[in-house]
């Protein structure tokens, strides 16, 4: 059993960086509060007895020897950076949830043949600096490093030069990482769980993404003086393709679609405007219904250049959709039969670390009911009880891979 | 006759305050680049032998004598100040047509009853503080000096406090002014001279505005987890807003209607919007048919309001069409006959200080045409010739009214 109220203090405590007056948390990846909750994070680890380590792209690595040093390790982790508007469970609640593994295998002295290693990978968000993920991405191969390290935000500060700044720029390399299984804990962030009323979901995969940048430039010109027919209004377009990605993504149930960013230049009320950017999240779990969605974006591009504007798309980002490892799944689910949690399996509706780090290790996920399916918000809220649940499937599924 | 190569060589030298690569200017009201805008302004002033004042809004009034100094002055003048992708002559050709004026008569050593004036006004864009036309519509009763002085720009920085910054918060106070007769010259920023060659348009009043500020609130909330049904997306509800408006002002011709402001929270590629601030402009020359697209506007609103987000709408400024006096219509008229320019009868799209000085004295306005009737865009252009012709009619205007 894990020390639930521990686990929950522990939650109390990080959400003090960045805490917001309406109860969330904003700790932006590679900020000083980023900084700030890695260090509490590592000094926590370093107090369990772990030795840490940080690569080079700011992913920090805590590990509980093994009997067996030379076994790869269980892994487990996710990340501790927010959304803007975030909670305190997002990201958190799967890295302090591995800290209260290892504080818990402490506690009841248990000696496993496996090391136990806990991740937190750097940027998982991907809000300010996009695509989501990028920790756990360059780890699996799926992004160069050197990418990573070039990519900039919006206010064009680049991501390696944000790492160097914090402090955060490892020296262990970032190949050549390897685990026997990963598990990754995590808020369900959706409504499923809630309507079904089940204490754990057991995660089979995670929806495919497709991310996009647009730029939509039309002509800057006078609003009062400009009659209507004889204007290039890029916010006009903007709209349009706004209510289109809404269209297509009900077009593809159960697809998503989001315009989440939006910047409006020259942004004067009495300048009809000459240019926007806007980013598009297209999600569905079904690939082939996923690529639909991208044609019938592209579509609506073409009829909306043809009233005018030009629309420049960047496809910067793909996933197809991912299947979690059938032993780790199965890990998961006995977990909570043994433990008797109701259950159900679901589909990852975001993007998680685990989804990368699949690709090179057998690994799956553990959900938690979050009220109201409410995350990336401020409020978004879970029970002391939901979050011991869920800790203690992550423990026991580690324990058995772990072999005790 | 005035020195058409002096006029336009004090336009480009004016220009490279603020200038932009794409020839334009950025020069927004009340920033150190206003300030020198101001200062390069009052040293030519002074050196054409203008006594200066600066009343406590900021706008500056230099003062030819006339011969008879209790006569109320004939006034002239414009504004500095310009849009984020402003361009050389909207404002600008007005108050330096204005000392044009000043320097010709001083090169003929004429001699007026009347005093001439020219004022820069303050904040006629309305743009980085809204409303417009502030400074003339202190003066004008419009608005409250403190309400002005209390105004806010988007970072949330006080204008009182930024007149004071560059050194324009001045002594003469802003009551009492008084003009024999006021005209304005100033570019038409819209197709209409253009497109039926004409060299001078003869103003005969401007169209109606309503300004509003608009706040969206929908919920924040995750963009790959929260299912389209669930959502309340404050970015749809503002599509469709600014959608509304672009339906509304077509139904309503020559009416127009602009969104050229908005402001996406929390701004991040993967969490649903879940506040929007944006403006919105809608103007008409005639009363009755604005007053109709106000009332579209609100049931529009209510509209979006019953699909989830609320809407706030604060209709924060609203002047009626404005109607310019006979006798200085007569004059503008007159004086592009006497020189024999092309004319046309045109009423203005835009607001301009003349329009607020209507309101205390006999006011009409000059406008020249300007290429592709394109304002508020940093290639907003017009010829050297264009510019001659309005101000050698400006320059008769006002003679016949200060009486020579
Ligand atoms: N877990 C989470 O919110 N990840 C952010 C990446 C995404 O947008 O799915
Ligand atoms: N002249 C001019 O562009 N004025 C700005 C105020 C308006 O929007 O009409």
């Amino acid at each position: 059993k894990i020390n639930s109220d521990r686990l929950w203090d522990s939650l109390m405590e990080m959400a003090k960086i960045g805490g917001t007056p309406k109860g969330g948390c904003c700790r932006l990846a590679l900020t000083d509060l980023d900084k700030q909750g890695r260090e509490l994070y590592i000094k926590w680890a370093e107090e369990a007895g772990c030795t840490v380590k940080v690569d080079a792209v700011g992913n920090i690595m805590c590990t509980r020897p093994g009997e067996d040093m030379s076994l790869p390790p269980v892994g487990t982790g996710s990340h501790l950076d927010t959304q803007p508007t975030g909670g305190k469970f997002d990201g958190v609640y799967g890295v302090l949830a591995g800290l209260e593994v290892v504080r818990s295998m402490n506690d009841h002295g248990i000696k496993t043949k496996h090391p136990v290693e806990i991740s937190v990978w750097t940027n998982e968000e991907g809000s300010r600096f996009a695509p989501a993920m990028m920790g756990s991405g360059v780890v699996s191969g799926r992004f160069t490093l050197q990418e990573i390290l070039d990519t900039k935000d919006v206010d064009g500060l680049r991501l390696g030069d944000e790492l160097e700044r914090i402090g955060f720029a490892g020296e262990t390399p970032v190949t050549g990482r390897n685990f026997h299984a990963f598990f990754e804990a995590h808020i369900e962030q959706g409504p499923y769980l809630e309507a079904e009323e089940k204490q754990v979901g057991v995660v089979t995969g995670g929806q495919g993404q497709r991310w996009y940048n647009a730029i939509l430039t039309g002509r800057e010109s006078h609003a009062g003086t400009t009659p209507m027919h004889l204007r290039s209004d890029a916010l006009i377009a903007s709209s349009q393709l706004v209510l289109k990605v809404e269209e297509i993504a009900k077009a593809h149930p159960p697809g998503c679609g989001t315009v989440g960013f939006m910047q409006v230049m020259p942004n004067s009320r009495n300048t009809i405007p000459g240019e926007i950017s806007m980013s598009i999240d297209l999600r569905h779990p079904i690939d082939e219904e996923l690529t639909k969605m991208d044609a019938a974006l592209k579509a609506a591009i073409e009829e909306i250049e043809a009233t005018g504007p030009t629309v420049s798309l960047d496809p910067f980002w793909y996933y197809e959709p991912i299947h979690f490892n059938e032993t780790c799944v199965n890990a998961v689910r006995q977990a909570t039969v043994d433990l008797g949690y109701s259950h159900m399996d679901i589909i990852a509706g975001a993007g998680h670390d685990a989804c990368y780090v699949s690709d090179f290790a057998p690994t799956s996920m553990i959900f938690t009911p979050c009220l109201n399916g409410i995350s990336h918000n401020e409020i978004e809220s879970t029970t002391q009880e939901e979050c011991e649940g869920g800790c203690s499937v992550l423990l026991n599924a580690m324990l058995t891979m772990a072999e005790v």
